[in-house]
């Protein structure tokens, strides 16, 4: 069943481009409003688009913009896959330093430039054209298939965690399949089984009614600014522990293995450096920079002003001074319990002569995902099959907060393997994806999709 | 000479408030560049006016806005004194928030509404009227005056410090007397006799080349909002009491009998918090408010800033961060020398993994007035006269750059003896100056004038 759906997709390779290049033409921009028309105009293409291929499709509505939902459910007895994407790409700001414009897809030494070309019209639609491939060469799906793709990852927000919980049985499943991400690159796949969680909170440190003039008060009375330093200044030590009683209480423990595991994956303080613009790197010496990125939690000040931020001087002493703090949570962690720790902490660090108050305050599980089921097992072999090599198994640093909710509501594992590569500029101007990943990415998909059958 | 000057002026009374109220409705306001044609034009109106008086007078070129200078010099072996004051006003924005217009003057509960009623049209207009007061009952002055009425007051500068060292010759004289500032109220008077300086900076903290992901590099690379909160927690003790090495080397000591004149000046940890709306006062608890504000050198933070301050959250590590720190230095302090010790400190403070810099680095020196000259007495003893209390001597803990200039170029003492009250509003809308505190400033000037001929 393979081998047909393989032969077919490279026999229409040009027109399965040509269908990704038509998609990510329609400029489906979540965050800004003037793009509602396009973002609504991808939902309907896409909808259109699996009901052509095959799959019972529509448009339903959620709080903001609508999911795509499509099924092959022709399989009794068969496991069950569910697809995740999303539709809605980020803003192409800023225009004038795009080689090509970003919603005129051009193909320039073998990668498609658009915006949405890797993140995420490009992943998804290799998981797509490999259910027609399937379906054409074989007149079925190894599987039954559902798919949902979503209109609102690139501005975050409630309504699909709402979605899925509302639609629960609906999206029922036997494993999640997300390509939102990279390979290590095109030769080394990579599954990441767990993700960060987040804490995050608005501190304000008030000391005054309103800014004084430095000269008269200065001297007597508690500038707020110095206050925030000084409460700052307490939450982490000099090799950058967070210093929060119980901070690390509930951290999940890595076992020899695991580290060993970890240890594999070529990224260091070389690579750090080389991917953040990092002066040197820096971090708690009791773990490597692998470790430090997916199995420790952080706190990080995001931003972070008090007073006169203009040209020039202002002999000011501010009334008040605000930080931006989330913490990064690995399994296990409370975001709640860790949320009232910082506070706590901040409370107990503030000096005489502030108030100290929280807004925006915000919390999310990370996901750990169980890796010993075959269903997990039918993606590494595929991905293995495809790329050359075995996968590299990632605890990753960032959130994907929809992964928790899947995990919550449908509790089956949730399999994350990315089709692009860390190259490719998402988020950024000049967004590119190669014809080799979308190719590739197909492959993986027919090949996971029928070791999926034999599970 | 007094008496009779003392009656015309109260025979005038209501021509020398005309005056006034042409002279505020013209907006002057220095930092606004579509109100420079009225900048000329107060200029243009003070220089005539003072022609009209009888003081030969003239509009002198500046690198920026004219500087208008008068004098009167036909008393041959009198003593001189150089009266200075500024033309120029403060922006009226908010207009809103004016109950009348700003630059259409209204008296109302026997004050004078208008942007620059007190600062400082309304108290060099006093002095003024005191040499036409004197001129017009007695035909010449008890001494010779020159006077110097700038037009950048408001937006600090370097100009007139430079006319300052280019005119010393044509401004050579016995004392200065500066009117802009406050009595203590309209009972008692207050003589400033020391003036704090300045040493101010901009740090820079960098850690990468760009804003990065916080879940893709947290807990790997320097955090420069984290840094510079540690830096700025390095600089002062929990009591507020700066942590610099050196950086009270050099104070000036106060003798018991000047912490005991100090202490009578009934402002203290009440005064603080009702004046500058702080939670509660804070400082040193070995010296009091009093001596905190201006016997006592301070280090503040007028503005920090870091990565993303808007709403919401952006989960990134920022770059940079930056803050603007002001020292305010008593006499005896180097400012070089205090910048010097300051930049040590934050280097040495500064975690790995940050590069630290400075920009717009600045250093003014603190003021000592000498107090045994018979000029100043004659000061105190009109002021005194003129109130009916004898005059507070404060050590003010603001910086009047321009006294610095006169006391190093002309090295003579200036006498600041304030005409307004601390209620006035100065650089707020509703401005006001009592007709009763620019009569008393006459009368205060004339009283001062007189006087300098006896010593």
């Amino acid at each position: 069943m393979s081998d047909e759906a393989l032969q077919y997709a490279r026999a229409h390779r040009d027109a399965y481009l040509d269908d990704l290049l038509k998609y990510v033409a329609i400029p489906s921009v979540s965050a800004q409003p003037e793009h509602k028309p396009d973002v609504l105009r991808a939902a309907n293409w896409l909808t259109q688009h699996l009901n052509e291929i095959g799959l019972d499709s529509r448009i339903m509505p959620t709080g903001g913009n609508p999911v795509v939902y499509g099924e092959w459910m022709k399989k009794p007895g068969a496991p069950t896959v569910l697809i995740y994407g999303h539709y809605d790409v980020q803003p192409a700001e800023p225009f004038d330093l795009w080689k090509s414009p970003p919603f005129a897809p051009e193909i320039r030494d073998g990668a498609i430039y658009a915006r949405g070309a890797d993140d995420n019209k490009g992943q998804h639609m290799a998981h797509i054209k490999a259910l027609d491939a399937l379906l054409r060469a074989t007149g079925e799906l190894p599987v039954n298939v559902k798919i949902i793709v979503e209109g609102e990852e690139e501005i975050g927000g409630t309504n699909l965690p709402l979605f899925v919980r509302e639609h629960a049985a609906m999206l029922a499943c036997d494993c999640v399949m997300i390509s939102d991400g990279s390979l290590f690159d095109i030769s080394r796949p990579t599954i990441t089984y767990g993700l960060r969680g987040l804490s995050q909170m608005e501190v304000t440190v008030k000391a005054l009614a309103r800014d004084v003039h430095s000269g008269h008060f200065g001297g007597n009375v508690q500038n707020p600014a110095v206050a925030i330093a000084q409460i700052i200044a307490g939450l982490k030590d000099a090799q950058g522990r967070v210093v929060v009683p119980s901070f690390y209480d509930d951290v999940r423990p890595l076992s020899t293995d695991e580290r060993a595991e970890i240890a594999q994956v070529p990224w260091g303080p070389a690579e750090v450096i080389n991917e953040s613009g990092a002066l040197q790197a820096f971090g708690d010496p009791d773990f490597t920079a692998n470790e430090r990125k997916g199995a420790r939690p952080t706190l990080e000040i995001n931003g972070l002003w008090s007073g006169y931020t203009g040209p020039g001087g202002k002999t000011i002493i501010p009334a008040e001074a605000h930080c931006k703090i989330t913490c990064r949570l690995v399994p296990y962690m409370d975001p709640q319990k860790v949320i009232d720790a910082v506070q706590a902490h901040i409370r107990k660090l503030a000096p005489p002569g502030v108030e100290v108050s929280f807004k925006d305050v915000h919390g999310g599980i990370a996901s750990l995902i169980d890796r010993s089921s075959p269903l997990f097992q039918a993606a590494a072999a595929a991905a293995e099959a495809t790329y050359g090599n075995p996968p590299y198994y990632e605890l990753e640093g960032g959130s994907i907060p929809v992964v928790a909710d899947f995990l919550s509501v449908l509790q089956k594992p949730v399999i994350l393997l990315g089709f692009g590569l860390p190259t490719d500029a998402i988020h950024s101007p000049n967004e590119k994806y190669s014809v080799e990943c979308y190719e590739k990415g197909i492959e993986a998909s027919v090949r996971f999709l029928t070791g999926l059958s034999q599970k």
